[in-house]
């Protein structure tokens, strides 16, 4: 977590001489977010990010996630609202970079969420998924089942960070993608829905975060990420408690349907499975130069473990 | 740049008991400094710095740090104020670190600061000096000559980083030493009034940061240090402008004396050496984990050589 591309008060002056934001108060580099360089900009009328768009955010991508953003915004949503140019452009460009200009969101991301912050990450995930609709762009999901077969063949050496990772990888991968359900409701998701990206103001969601991941898949897959990411303890055991705050909540705003709920259990494989994989190959590939700690994938290979002995949703708190 | 050491919104709840500062809105890692981890806090009371001092900070320098810190805001410097705990403390352990919550300053930090920048910046260095008369402890300058030598000794290799640099730093180590001075005025410093440690707000200083290096020594090396630091071109020329600007700013508020004059040219060769020393180690020793872009030692090389030919202050804009 660290700032890749430095902006000075210069650049940073220039820049704003195309918005009509006010006079800037405040500028730091936050160490948020591992793929972009991020700002907190406070100017007389506001306090703002400043995100540069680093090389593992394809540029192609960018109008998407801009868009949904003003998009669920305008539906109630509470995440950053791009700020537009004088010229009503979202996207800019500043140091080699592309670059944008969002609205700050007041709360706190919580490390360890309790029963009643789980209960209102999922209505606020169901909320998110229902404003999504009408969106009229796409975004496939680049670290669906498509995408893990060529991430786990550039995977070497998954057996130097835990005995059994190289098959319990490929073992997964064939199963899973094998029983991958073809046919639920489908929209918009945000894909990287874990606590780092919920502020929250007491028990109450004050914002949604980070939408880098965001792409078109199957809704309960979303809720599938927001289970292996809220409802595992630090020792490792599933809070079936959570699990039920997560998914009650969840459905009260959006109904689960047969097919959703038979499909929870290789879908929570699935999402499991996705974030092992990423996490082996960063761990495997560290750049010295990113400035990023490397997350742990055997957090996920003990969640995948799990999953792979359970049988039906309910053992989830369905 | 970068945060070392993580702090949870947990931890912070369990810190933030021994406070009476608000409850927190906002948290988040800050990209600042390159010695500790910092964190913006807003609560709803006002917004704060939290910092966890890490390794290269020495636990017995902190009182002097802290205390001088709360010595100066009370003589009127805009700098950060620790704020104390119920029981009365600035220093608290957070994480296995020592820890300070500061005021936050507002205000900006000039890559290139112009000529009114350096007149307002030589003011704020002389009203540091005579702030800090009637502070009560002492800390010796560790990045002063006598610290030179063990550095440049530790230092192998500098002729990779550029021809003639191994020699440039012996030759100029050992004619420094000799011409140092013995007695000139002294009192506490700054010791890295770099532009990055001065906040503007428009054209006035808003805040002076990042105290760590702050100790006891000749006033006019604080100045030495400031002239390095914000009177150079980007190519390299000295702008004697900027010099006269911050020269006439910081006599008008704390007169030069005759022998600090004649001393400035030694003094300027002494700050460049000690920032090239310092560069050129870190540049040879870098830790991949450091999440540090280190700075290029010659900037300072190329000032050091700029000094060894100046013959009198005037050169300075004296």
């Amino acid at each position: 977590m660290a700032v890749y591309t430095e902006v000075s008060f210069e650049e940073l002056e220039t820049l704003l001489e195309q918005y009509d934001i006010g006079t800037p108060m405040s500028f730091k580099g936050i160490a948020e977010g591992i793929e972009n360089s991020n700002f907190y900009l406070q100017t007389d009328r506001g306090a703002f990010i400043l995100t540069l768009y680093e090389k593992r955010v394809a540029a192609e991508d960018l109008p998407f996630f801009l868009g949904l953003m003003e998009h669920l915004a305008k539906a109630g949503v509470h995440c950053p609202l791009p700020v537009k140019t004088r010229d009503g452009q979202s996207l800019v460009s500043l140091n080699l970079r592309n670059a944008a200009i969002v609205t700050f969101l007041t709360g706190i991301a919580l490390r360890r969420p309790d029963v009643a912050h789980c209960a209102a990450g999922g209505a606020a995930l169901a909320g998110l998924h229902k404003a999504g609709e009408g969106f009229a762009l796409k975004r496939a999901n680049a670290l669906g089942p498509v995408g893990w077969r060529p991430l786990a063949e550039s995977i070497h050496g998954a057996n130097t960070i835990e005995d059994g990772l190289d098959a319990l990888i490929n073992g997964s991968l064939e199963d899973i993608t094998a029983a991958w359900p073809h046919d639920l409701p489908s929209g918009v998701i945000h894909a990287d829905f874990f606590p780092d990206n919920i502020l929250f103001v007491g028990d109450a969601v004050g914002g949604v975060i980070d939408f880098y991941f965001a792409c078109n898949d199957f809704y309960v897959y979303d809720l599938a990420t927001m289970l292996n990411s809220w409802c595992f303890e630090l020792d490792g055991s599933y809070n079936i408690t959570k699990g039920q705050a997560v998914i009650s909540a969840y459905r009260a705003a959006r109904p689960l349907s047969e097919a959703e709920i038979a499909a929870l259990p290789v879908l929570m494989r699935g999402a499991a499975l996705r974030f092992l994989l990423t996490r082996t190959y960063d761990w495997l590939n560290q750049d010295p130069n990113a400035m990023v700690r490397v997350k742990d994938p055997r957090e996920y290979s003990k969640k995948l473990r799990f999953h792979n002995k359970v049988k039906h949703a309910r053992e989830y708190g369905l």
